[in-house]
């Protein structure tokens, strides 16, 4: 095996990473200024450690109870709304108000509200094909929000666009395509500036499509590095001596040889969720979707570098390390949802600390300069495919009857739980600093999965292969340990989370799965929003619920908040939908033999219907 | 000419007739009991006069302005949604809460919700063809709401579908067919309740539809009678000796000699709108549409009884009197808005009266029991295409230079006040017995209008034949005597009327046409909503603004109130659409060459994008 230093490999690279040196590497420091500044929202993730914490408290764990809507604003646009508002000062755009920006489902149009008199100033509406994009969507027709960076406002478009958009007035500043919808390949995930760069991934994995992730300049949108989730090391930017896993390095092919044949071609590892970055380490932390089919049968190996967080250097791709939680996946429990970087105590020890709540149910705690696995428990007791994660190998201890590849194909496998949605899927978590806690939306669904044999790829036609159903985990595990002390019908939980432990520390039963991003202020409380529509604040400490309001539709946005005129401000998108929604999204609400999540979430019709509506909250001015 | 008696042309239009007599006649007390309960809303206009107010005052002009959204509800449909909701109790409806009714546009779900947890306890969704039906719908995709009687909510399809729901499940009790959408004919009123009847029109007038009203049984859906807005006498219930137009007998064939030819058959009179019932008189009140095609120049005549007031026997259809305001409408002034009953002085004299804002700018105080004019005032002084109305004849004196018909085919008349779409358009005024004021939603808005030559009328197909352009008021007449005080684009004003002198109190201009229905109540505030999406609360004296809430999509519905649990809530829809806002509603915002409206309301797009979601509100409780 030849081995090959950092520098040849990054020559070896260059093919793909077009423009590395070519643009002064800039620091972004506006950006970072802005994130500092609790009265603006400019990141997905409210900082780039992606707390979604606010040090405004002019709402507290006091007075939340007197919240009251302020305004409220329909996109025009159905289904799932996911994703939160950015808020930008006049300084940034050049208008003379601050501004918030908003994006829809499909066809995602964005718009821009002057937050002085809530009139729209622009809006993008862009020409999507639906019958080319839409069934391509594995899972509603999301799209999880905007980015910005120097006066530009970024659209990751479902039908593969990438946008730039004048935040003054909405004109295209650069537009690009970073795939071929025709090939299964679509985005949902909002772009993430960092830096001079602008972040976005690629979806696909339900249609064979070997997934990626961009990095595109932020002035120009020309393409500044592509990695893949998985082939040879010079596509997926891995160092095969300075790449490592759980602090090895990951040697050559770690990924060829972790398929049979050329099956890592069409080895999904979609791209898309909340991506922090590490400014001291130069970092980006994100994770792997699934092995594309469903029947892992067919597939054997542990389908490296799926299911997995790599960090990667934001001006090379190069990746640092990468740990792969679920390894030859029987379960879809991609590994996209987000990383959160808090610096924390961990047994007595300053840790620089990654935290990520996976799909499979395991909360993990990792040592963001090395990949060190340090902490890996269950955040749902009721999860049940593994009984824990060996902490010297990393791999998790399956248990052969929840296995359907050790079950076999056209047999169904029973009570596995979580279900494919995970314990938590992209609903993202918030961090606050003052009670040291994780808040995280959690789902609480079992499922039975039968991988079907046949079904062989067409490029464009869905490659899925499995049957699956699902139901609330209360009917396989019951009782008041597994998260459903109200009742064994709750699909979802909400908890507090202690990350250097390991420790649910409180847990609140929803009826269904918390598809809601939370935010966490200084005024230590916690938001979150219910699918039956409900928004809800929590306090920081207790858990206890303070306050709640019934919003049009079911709510699987993110929680923002920001402050204008002096007044703190929370505003959070409805519109049911999502994965957890799609019955109703698609209208299959009646199809109890639908999809796998479309039975589990039947009874959200006795709750909402469709909508898109942002909704902005504030204390009463009298 | 063969006089009958009365009792012969009773015998003569029993074809028609079909049940007179067979079903025993009900005073639906109950129902009056529930209209005289501050508490509940179970009739369009709130009770059997159409005041829209409610005795409900724990809301009021002291408070107001810590008004909040107390919850709201997304109906999943977008574009224009009118109307407002009904609430039952409890003993109505077999439910253990009170039930809130709730209806969209086009497709017109129902929704039935429960008003102690919000829960949607049953909801009816028609499958209705939308090429078939909603090419025919003139003036976007709306429906005007639900009746109520006898523990079945009625919807009026835009199909032509009248169908009983089940208060306590929603099931279908009956549904019948009163049109055909294929030959332009539609629907979108509210049922009326009355008695033991359910009143209901049928629209069509820009597709030569020859409309009518008609009766249905409550208990079973049996048609009891149908009379025709044109035609022989029989068809149109009509007495030649008994029906009488101010004081005198209408005489034979009133409609047929009014008409060249066989044209009355193709001569619309469309009958929509909110329709009072006179319990001591047994009456009914509606207006007809306009004679179908918009160029006047090739139907010569009165073409009666289009644009007219009729009064009718709610059990036998037979017409007391009618009133033709605008006699060969050149303007498309529809007389269909809403009749509202009040017994007033007028000159010293006790007055069984009837008042109606009419499309053509006049605001008129008949005597509801004998059809007398004792009122024909503008309530727009913008209003030029007539001088006066002469209370004699009761004909308006029409000014040559803004009468197409004089102008000619294909001659463009410039600068005409009102608008097609009226002074007052399809939103309902309400009044309050505490001031005696009528408090009308208006329009400013004026038009060029050109007659086209040319243009058969082929079954089910558009036949319109005028090409208008539209403008705000304040281009034409500028300056505040008419109304237009804040600047020359106000589109809209809101009024205070005193109908017995026929003079505006005072008037608030809007930007845009105010579209939603108002609400008075005994707290001395006033509601209504605007196209831009604020829901406001003035001091029903004063005019003054209390409070203002922007809703999620612009306001088109109608506002109404109800007590719940010992709250008093206002409820009102919000989803911009309508004739006004056809432009956003049917996607042509930017095309400034396409329908009459959609130029003049172009700035829309700055305020409010398409929705579907009612809010409620209530003051706090903390």
């Amino acid at each position: 095996m030849t081995k090959l230093s950092a520098g040849q490999w990054l020559a070896a690279v260059t093919v793909l990473a077009i423009c590395i040196g070519t643009v002064p590497i800039q620091a972004n420091e506006g950006l970072e200024r802005l994130m500092e500044d609790p009265r603006y929202w400019v990141f997905p993730g409210g900082n780039y450690q992606n707390w979604r914490y606010s040090e405004l408290k002019q709402i507290n764990n006091r007075n939340a109870r007197k919240l009251q809507a302020a305004w409220t604003f329909s996109t025009g646009v159905l289904r799932g709304h996911e994703g939160g508002p950015l808020v930008l000062p006049a300084s940034e755009t050049g208008l003379p108000h601050d501004t918030l920006y908003i994006h829809a489902a499909f066809p995602n149009n964005v718009f821009a509200i002057n937050l002085d008199n809530l009139e729209i100033v622009w809006e993008y509406a862009p020409i999507q094909d639906y019958d080319e994009t839409v069934p391509v969507m594995c899972c509603d027709t999301v799209n999880r929000g905007l980015g910005y960076g120097e006066g530009k406002i970024i659209l990751q478009q479902a039908d593969t666009t990438l946008v730039a958009l004048s935040a003054k007035d909405g004109a295209v500043v650069w537009s690009v395509k970073n795939g071929d919808s025709k090939l299964g390949q679509t985005n949902t995930n909002a772009p993430h500036v960092m830096k001079d760069k602008v972040i976005t991934g690629m979806s696909g994995a339900e249609f064979g499509v070997r997934c990626w992730i961009n990095a595109y300049n932020l002035s120009d949108g020309e393409l500044v590095w592509r990695a893949y989730s998985t082939g040879p090391d010079s596509e997926m930017l891995f160092d095969p001596e300075h790449t490592t896993e759980l602090g090895q390095p990951v040697g050559k092919d770690s990924s060829l040889k972790s398929w049979k044949g050329d099956q890592w071609k069409i080895g999904g590892g979609s791209v898309w969720g909340w991506f922090p970055y590490d400014k001291e380490r130069n970092a980006l932390y994100y994770g792997t979707g699934n092995p594309s089919t469903w029947n892992p049968v067919v597939r054997p190996g542990d389908n490296k570098w799926s299911m997995s967080i790599i960090s990667r250097d934001v001006d090379t791709g190069m990746a640092h390390w990468v740990y792969q939680m679920t390894p030859h996946d029987e379960w879809d429990y991609d590994g996209v949802n987000e990383m959160i970087l808090v610096d924390m105590k961990i047994k007595g020890e300053d840790t620089k600390a990654l935290v990520h709540f996976d799909r499979n149910g395991f909360g993990y705690t990792l040592d963001r300069t090395n990949g060190a696995l340090l902490v890996a428990e269950k955040f749902d007791p009721a999860v049940n495919w593994a009984t824990h994660v060996d902490m010297k190998t990393g791999r998790p201890q399956v248990v052969a009857k929840y296995s359907p590849g050790h079950q076999g194909e056209d047999v169904n496998t029973t009570n596995i739980c979580p279900a494919a949605l995970g314990t938590k899927d992209q609903q993202p978590a918030a961090y606050s600093p003052r009670t040291g806690l994780f808040y995280v939306p959690t789902n609480h669904v079992c499922m039975n999965y039968e991988p079907v044999s046949g079904g062989e790829y067409v490029a464009g036609q869905p490659y899925v292969n499995a049957v699956l159903s699902m139901f609330p985990a209360g009917r396989v595990s019951p009782g008041p340990e597994y998260g459903n002390s109200e009742n064994n019908n709750n699909l979802g939980n909400f908890i507090a989370w202690d990350a250097s432990k390991g420790k649910i520390v409180w847990s609140i039963p929803e009826r269904f799965s918390v598809w809601s991003g939370a935010l966490a202020t200084a005024g230590d409380v916690v938001f979150y929003g219910t699918l039956g529509g409900y928004l809800k604040v929590i306090d920081a400490k207790s858990g206890k619920l303070l306050w709640k309001f019934k919003n049009p539709s079911g709510i699987i946005g993110n929680v923002n908040t920001w402050e204008s005129g002096g007044r703190q401000y929370v505003g959070v998108l409805s519109g049911v939908g999502g994965w957890a929604g799609i019955g109703m999204a698609a209208g299959l609400i009646n199809d109890t033999d639908g999809l796998g999540a479309v039975g589990a979430y039947k009874g959200l019709s006795s709750y909402t219907r469709l909508g898109g509506v942002l909704s902005v909250f504030s204390l009463p001015t009298h």
